[in-house]
């Protein structure tokens, strides 16, 4: 790979490896996190749990794999499909939106095209057929006669999952973009038709501003979330919420220079009443990395059909309004856009909160008194912030490897320190250098911080 | 399922519902966790994160799907294997320690015992073969060479891996105590064999004391451990090192009545050099909740040959010391420990760090006052613990689902708080209250977690 690309730094700095397993040449839509990576995404599941669980959602966790029953019931063996084309000369498979009239490997003639389920099936036991779910969302509506009774019976019921989920892409050539494995992050309110329109929590977000675009307008228009109702933008103000609790986390997680598109009627799955995407800008397209849909009753009325078990609450079923993001294109979205290369450094502007560590700290030199000094102050501050001790290469390579990995701050202790007690504070995007006593270091860093 | 049991406590309290999918009647080893459950298990896995990372371990996730050479070359493909019966008249099969001589279910003739693998099979593209991994732990060490590199050469590696893996039991009858899908939490140390004796970090705590059953002993002998090294029950300092870090887990977790019994020479895998299992008393049958493996240069010999990859680090191939916890049963053996059903109440004894909330906050009455001031106190301590806010139902009710799920204290408003601005805090196991200022609330909850 270049080693003057993004992804290449991404790779050399342990975000992300792939395709996984490398050392057997990988399968396309795999991918590893490494050390930092996992430490971004670890940062980028918690700040969205937080604003979750902040506005009165639980989590829940189910299996990822489910019996077949349960995909006939959500839609997904009739309607979860691509169409495909297979080359007759070297055998290639393409999604039928990237194939040419020849194939693109050989130049051989195509077959005709096929409808390509994208489960991911396997058996337990001897002979029971099970899938890999293609959402966690399915699996959380699953649960909602236990969640009405865990909930003593009262609406609106708000839970989320965060996990992984498979779609067996045909051919996959995006890096983490398009995964066969991937994770998501989706939460649903389970509420009455009255409720939506009756929404007591919307009246103290109806003031927040929010950039739309919807599908009657041309360019996106930033408007209060009480306009978009006014406007008929947006029908609904619990889902107005919900839009709200989006840019929560985007904000909240760094994401930035996002819009929300309303799907055109003719995009929207048949029993859809609204939906819209978060879209953000990667190299140049706009990528979605997250939906927010108004599935109406559909999800508990099939379920509800398929297990023949009541699902009605006050002589209705339920509607779902649903936040779907996947991890890995928001993650990306974010290192990506964070990351810049001028040519002097590169330099990985990721906000304090989703940044793999806080601090780095460094003993100038290799000395005994320096190392063991550096030793205490990093004891110290690991029990309040996620600090980095390194002792190895040049104080000059130190600072660019925490640039590329985006540590905000690196203190050094140098000899000055032995004599009276202070450190140097260095910031990564001004590279300014101050002083401060070690004794004060906690007390100056919560100021930056918080 | 029988109200009285600790089963169905876990069920009605929203910590474990299943067999998943519940409506769809479930299938055998899969399990959903509930939104208490979900709490518990999020405490779980972030405590033992904390852990590991405190010892210079850091994280890494790898796909679950991984493809045919990699469990070739680890030996799952050849090794991982049961052996079966099936009737011939039911067509039940039957694990064969299991077994009668005829079937159990109809008395039916049952086949000649059969090897079956219990890797979980499927495919991805149109035809390639990939397994759904039976641990974390082959994922983590494909990553070597990407690891020994990141960390610039440097050994010992330490890494961890948090995440699912996959066993087709033929026939699972034992809650979460046998799971086909279940979540592993697997550290490994990739060491030089001189430094496996020659460990620095042994001498911090080598004078520490923990119970082993050695395999030559007959009864479990607290030793400390550099006194086991001595008697030759640990031949390795950087193993017993690893004894030490699973043993800080099981504290910091909560988890009572452990032993570390290791393995007879016949009870290890051929190329193991030592292995112990942790076990814990679960309905009175000892049950092995973790293991700790001297796992030699095996793994990466294997992928060395079948990468066709070097692996070498100073002339040899490293060494693999391992850590696997099971996280489902950890759980449970924490859940069903910590249940006391005296039949006065039910009581849930869980360390604060592992309960699903710190603290429960209620308005004694239903009245706008009350409940405006328990809403004041909720939005601030909710900045610092992990709260819940309950005004359903009788305070004697509220207390009785706090105890049931093991919130350490609750905290109630009632009228004489509107005057002198106190509340009563009520400490979950001995029931005894104290008045306390609201000012003071965080000081007075902080002395009693910290």
């Amino acid at each position: 790979m270049d080693k003057n690309t993004k992804d290449s730094i991404f790779v050399s700095r342990g975000f992300l490896w792939g395709p996984s397993p490398e050392i057997y040449r990988g399968v396309s839509g795999f991918y590893d996190f490494g050390p930092m990576g996992k430490l971004v995404k670890n940062n980028l599941e918690n700040e969205t749990r937080k604003v979750f669980m902040k506005y009165g959602f639980f989590e829940v966790e189910c299996p990822i794999l489910m019996p077949e029953i349960v995909w006939k019931a959500s839609g997904h063996l009739e309607r979860f499909t691509d169409t495909m084309v297979k080359c007759k000369k070297c055998k290639s498979s393409f999604k039928i939106e990237d194939a040419e009239k020849k194939c693109s490997s050989c130049g051989g003639e195509l077959t005709k095209p096929e409808e390509y389920n994208l489960m991911v099936k396997t058996k337990v036991g001897t002979d029971k057929d099970m899938f890999l779910r293609p959402e966690t969302a399915t699996t959380t509506y699953l649960l909602f006669p236990r969640l009405f009774q865990f909930f003593r019976k009262t609406m609106p019921i708000k839970v989320f999952q965060i996990g992984k989920a498979y779609r067996n892409e045909i051919s996959p050539r995006q890096g983490v973009i398009r995964l066969r494995e991937f994770t998501q992050m989706e939460s649903q309110i389970f509420i009455n038709t009255d409720n939506e329109m009756d929404f007591p929590e919307f009246n103290r977000i109806k003031k927040e501003k929010v950039l739309l675009l919807p599908h009657k307008l041309k360019k996106p228009v930033k408007i209060s979330l009480e306009g978009a109702i006014k406007k008929k933008y947006l029908k609904k103000p619990a889902f107005a919420w919900c839009i709200h609790i989006t840019e929560e986390i985007l904000k909240k997680t760094g994401v930035k220079g996002y819009r929300f598109r309303q799907h055109a009627p003719n995009e929207m799955a048949h029993y859809a009443d609204d939906a819209w995407d978060v879209e953000v800008k990667i190299n140049g397209d706009w990528v979605e990395i997250c939906g927010v849909h108004d599935r109406t009753d559909y999800d508990l009325k099939r379920h509800s059909q398929f297990s023949k078990q009541k699902m009605n609450v006050n002589k209705e079923i339920p509607h779902v309004l649903e936040i779907s993001f996947g991890l890995e294109r928001t993650l990306y979205a974010l290192l990506n856009d964070s990351l810049v290369m001028d040519g002097e450094r590169n330099l990985m502007k990721l906000p304090e909160n989703m940044a793999p560590f806080q601090i780095g700290i460094f003993p100038l030199l290799k000395d005994k008194k320096l190392e063991s000094l550096a030793n205490k102050v990093n004891e110290d501050l690991s029990r309040n912030f996620r600090t980095y001790h390194d002792i190895s290469g040049s104080i000059g390579r130190r600072y660019r490897r925490q640039d590329e990995v985006g540590t905000p701050f690196c203190i050094t202790i140098d000899h000055q320190s032995l004599e009276d007690k202070t450190v140097t504070i260095r910031e990564r995007d001004s590279m300014k250098q101050e002083r401060v006593k070690i004794s004060e270091l906690k007390v100056n860093l919560n100021e930056k911080f918080f």
